[in-house]
């Protein structure tokens, strides 16, 4: 371990924490808040600690993979323990827990929240708690790697710990050129989906710019306790369905696009299949809720906007889904647990991960009868090699590990109150980073009532979920500590 | 396909129905009900089939894995749907779908019932119930292979397809003697049992009998209403409880034991493992439940009792657990996923497997650092070739595909009433053949309110789990069914 490459990086990081808390400090200075010194402490603490490790000699410049996996581990905990300071210190969070909760929770782009009256906070802080979604969106160090000049061989492998999904291999050959690119795209439909929510009558500009923070990076904090449903509107329900939808796709569709490679891009496994996720369960729901609604159209209103807002992992909500028929709220959970496209800004298993699955339980079928056989599985036309396969199989175990483990745990919490689906439905959610789950976790409640102790269980499994895991698996292993 | 090897197979199997359904016959006559036409009919018509394909002349002897895949999947559901005639014919279950129901849950030794008054049942009918989990216990094909004097090369897929669990490779070596002594060792196991409670004023020597059948298949049928609960007798209770630990061991334990490799024997990953996990689940089930009982020893009582019936998967209850705390029942679902060890007459998804596939998850994170390492997994003293893996890989997704699929479907039925535990924890208990669940499916209720479309799914269910998929697996590939 190159402790003196972590530490000086880290510094960097911590500065960059310092420059984007600005923006909230600047919203909290023209709304004329008293809430600028909720900032200006942490911002203070940031740089003091962060400038003098970022000025650190180095012996060793080269970034092992070990090195990129610790610091995307810590930068995560980091950003979230500085990153909950301003509500405490403004009251909006009196608990320094549920703060930290609420932050993670913002930079997993989970969307959980442990508030229930969101609109009673200071703007301020509101733009700071949604704006945490749009830096955990793309990632810290994407982030980092788009904006800093300096990029060596080993920003590799902090994308590659940090990037959702297991295909990034394609877009890591030019590195610094495609992070540049992703992240133009990603401000680029931010900034449209504001423009195209802004000068809606419904939705204040201040409330629109918090959407789309929230859309872009499929977090799902809404400035109103009701989410979406409380601007009442089909026009914006729609428009942040279909952001929804366009920011769970896979940005080397975005990239393929803008290289007018279209029928690459069109042809892409991941694309389709996930496309035809959408549709099928946009129809299921919409056919299984029309006795609730007044027209098939309203089925698909509804339907299509909860179906985008899971299957992205935003979270979103325009009603009380909790009310729906039981197999919606089955295909709900299903749609949490796949989630969006690897190389967006969704979470969950990531319907790459679900066609890798599939292929390759395919394949060992195959070999069942033929054992000496060699099997080629390919997936978007290249080879599928051993590696990738492998590196899924371990995501999803652990995924599944988490997942009954959480949920056994939580049951000694007293909040669900003898409800399994409740801490179910809270563990599947927070390692899906979705937000809402169903029952005492659904639309219309929140995570307040949980112990202490869950609530730190809960707020792990939001980051294991948002980093895949293997660098929460890289800081458990004795080997990532000892000298190289 | 061999198609004439498997006729062939099949008719002497059917035949073999026909001796074995004398049995239900015989107490019939004893106990003088008028049931004996419903047994009549069934054995002629089965001797009617069976005797002539019996006599089909082969052309080639040589028996293949996917002609015994088919011969196994086929006789447990042919099995099945003959063994439900008596039922309907003597009107103790008018209808054919829940007979069946019933017949799929003996054979397969799941023990989930759509009986609401067991008691009222005739003996004859009570007899073939338990019977049938007797039968389906060790196998119906190692049966044949114990006491049909013709063995071949093809016997070994058959006993493959079969038998329970990933590792029977060391016991296939010498089939015909191996199978002789699992049988000898199940059927002196089961007198042991008899013997102990029938002595006991408690329980009627039929029921003894009874119990030792459901016991021994870890099928869990029981000639009460109450299941063991009725007999409140904790000498019982615990002859019970300690029988169905023991039927859930891998039997290759007893084999050791036998041999005299004492070392071997009590040195089994798979024996320790589990072992662990019914203490460790015991003492955590027991602290849980205390408060609503009167002392330690009671909660423990009630705890191993309940721990021993579902890690082994029989299913027999002797309270309703429906209103334990919640982490019980958690407890409970995970107890039922993980099951018994492989080779024993148990189901679920087996320690075995479990630790194959931790141990071939850590290889997996090993090899994500260094991929070009070559890493040698080992269980219980062997090297664990890729096809095991494989093959364990390939039955726990199919489990889970099964899983979620049953789950989903299962929340268009009206029967639960929107309650998702009832339907997940049917689904499950079903595939692991456990019998009971949670709720609606608990220990103080029964299948009978599903539809008819749910019944043949969970009847699936049960045939997959038991069988481990492998065998069912085969009759949906075209492959199977082409020439040789």
């Amino acid at each position: 371990m190159n402790v003196r490459l972590v530490l000086k990086t880290m510094g960097k990081l911590l500065v960059l924490e310092a420059i984007l808390l600005l923006l909230p400090l600047l919203v909290s200075l023209i709304a004329k808040e008293n809430t600028w010194l909720s900032f200006v402490t942490p911002i203070a603490c940031l740089v003091g600690v962060g400038l003098p490790l970022s000025f650190i000699k180095l012996k060793e410049r080269k970034m092992y993979i070990r090195e990129g996996f610790v610091i995307v581990a810590f930068t995560w905990i980091l950003y979230s323990l500085v990153g909950a300071v301003p509500f405490v210190m403004s009251g909006s969070i009196p608990k320094y827990e549920n703060a930290l909760f609420e932050m993670v929770s913002g930079f997993t782009t989970t969307g959980a929240s442990i508030l229930s009256n969101v609109e009673a906070l200071p703007k301020s802080m509101l733009f700071w708690r949604s704006f945490s979604h749009w830096i955990g969106g793309m990632g810290v160090l994407v982030f980092v790697l788009a904006i800093l000049p300096k990029s060596d061989s080993g920003a590799v492998h902090m994308f590659r710990a940090e990037s959702p999904g297991p295909n990034v291999g394609k877009l890591v050959s030019k590195l610094k050129s495609t992070a540049l690119i992703l992240y133009a795209i990603y401000a680029v439909m931010t900034l449209v989906m504001f423009v195209m929510l802004a000068p809606c009558p419904e939705v204040s500009a201040f409330d629109s710019l918090l959407i789309s923070f929230g859309a872009a990076g499929t977090g799902g904090f809404a400035p109103t306790n009701a989410s979406i449903g409380a601007f009442n509107s089909v026009y914006v329900e729609m428009v942040v369905a279909v952001f929804m939808f366009l920011f769970s796709l896979n940005f080397n569709f975005y990239y393929l696009l803008l290289m007018r490679q279209f029928k690459k891009a069109f042809r892409s496994e991941e694309i389709i299949g996930y496309f035809a996720i959408v549709v099928g369960a946009t129809l299921a729901i919409a056919l299984n809720i029309m006795d609730s609604c007044a027209n098939f159209g309203e089925a698909i209103r509804y339907s299509f906007f909860h179906v985008t807002s899971i299957s992205s992992t935003t979270g979103f909500t325009s009603l009380d889904y909790n009310s729906w028929p039981l197999f919606s709220k089955v295909l709900i959970l299903m749609l949490t647990a796949i989630g969006a496209c690897a190389g967006s800004t969704g979470g969950g298993l990531k319907m790459a991960r679900m066609i890798i699955m599939g292929k390759s339980t395919v394949g060992d079928i195959r070999k069942l009868s033929r054992p000496r056989q060699v099997i080629t599985l390919r997936y978007e036309g290249e080879v599928l090699d051993d590696a990738t396969i492998r590196n899924t199989r371990v995501v999803v175990v652990s995924w599944l590990f988490c997942l009954v483990g959480t949920t056994l745990l939580l049951s000694l919490d007293s909040y669900a109150n003898g409800d399994m689906l409740t801490n179910f439905s809270a563990a599947l959610t927070c390692l899906a980073n979705v937000g809402p789950g169903l029952n005492g976790v659904g639309p219309a409640a929140n995570f307040s009532g949980f112990s202490t102790f869950s609530k730190l269980m809960l707020s792990f499994d939001m980051l294991a979920g948002r980093l895949e895991f293997l660098p929460i698996i890289a800081l458990f292993r004795p080997k990532t500590w000892t000298r190289a």
